[in-house]
């Protein structure tokens, strides 16, 4: 269920030490040592799945299910009304440790916090046939 | 539930038409009309929730159990390995229609997706600080 090699697995056999905002029997929740600002947590489930991809649909539902609880503490406590939720597949996508996590990012304005893309309205027909292969 | 002059409850409400993907009691998928690249969804909860600390746990499990369905469609459909899921919440962290809905973008190497920010080591004592403000 964990990976020796994993870094997040060793905080979760508390090997590593974690900031721990939230924790129960699936899924911890903690403070980024590396934030991009005040607060940015990160929740992550307590078996080993690289990507999303990797596990199973329950287990995503318990990992958003402490997302959402950990958001309003964020709200509750810290005042927090602007906020990322993200979580990164593959190194292309910007996922460095290979165990799912969920970032949560506080905002500011005129942050250091870049996400952003363009942004074009695209043909039905092109839609539909994006459609087709989408679905098997 | 729904509300009248929300661009999403219409969507769910069948009265602007929308390239769904997958739908339950709970959750709709639909390919994004503005999208950052081919295969560009969201998914959206069926109850008309502004931003995430509006929406109750369970739904946000049941929202995030069918992101990860959608992923797995993504992946085994359209071979697709690299992959941001993004929810935002409040104008300054990018979210412009007021329904709470997850992004999942499909990633290539040099496409035209910014996703990123400036990450420091932080001191333990000022995370220790912020833990504390955190649990309230």
């Amino acid at each position: 269920m964990l990976n020796n090699e994993c870094l997040f697995c060793k905080i979760i056999k508390g090997e590593i030490p974690a900031f721990k905002v939230y924790e129960d029997e699936y899924t911890l929740a903690f403070l980024d040592k590396f934030p991009s600002g005040e607060a940015h947590a990160l929740v992550i489930p307590k078996v080993h799945a690289e990507k999303i991809f990797d596990m199973t649909e329950d287990m995503s539902g318990k990992v958003f299910k402490t997302v959402n609880r950990v958001a309003k503490m964020m709200k509750d406590n810290l005042g927090i009304e602007d906020l990322n939720v993200l979580q990164n597949n593959g190194s292309v996508s910007g996922q460095i440790v290979n165990h799912v996590h969920v970032h949560l990012i506080p905002r500011k304005l005129n942050d250091n916090i870049e996400i952003d893309w363009e942004s074009n309205e695209m043909e039905d027909e092109k839609l539909e046939k994006i459609l087709e292969r989408f679905k098997g």
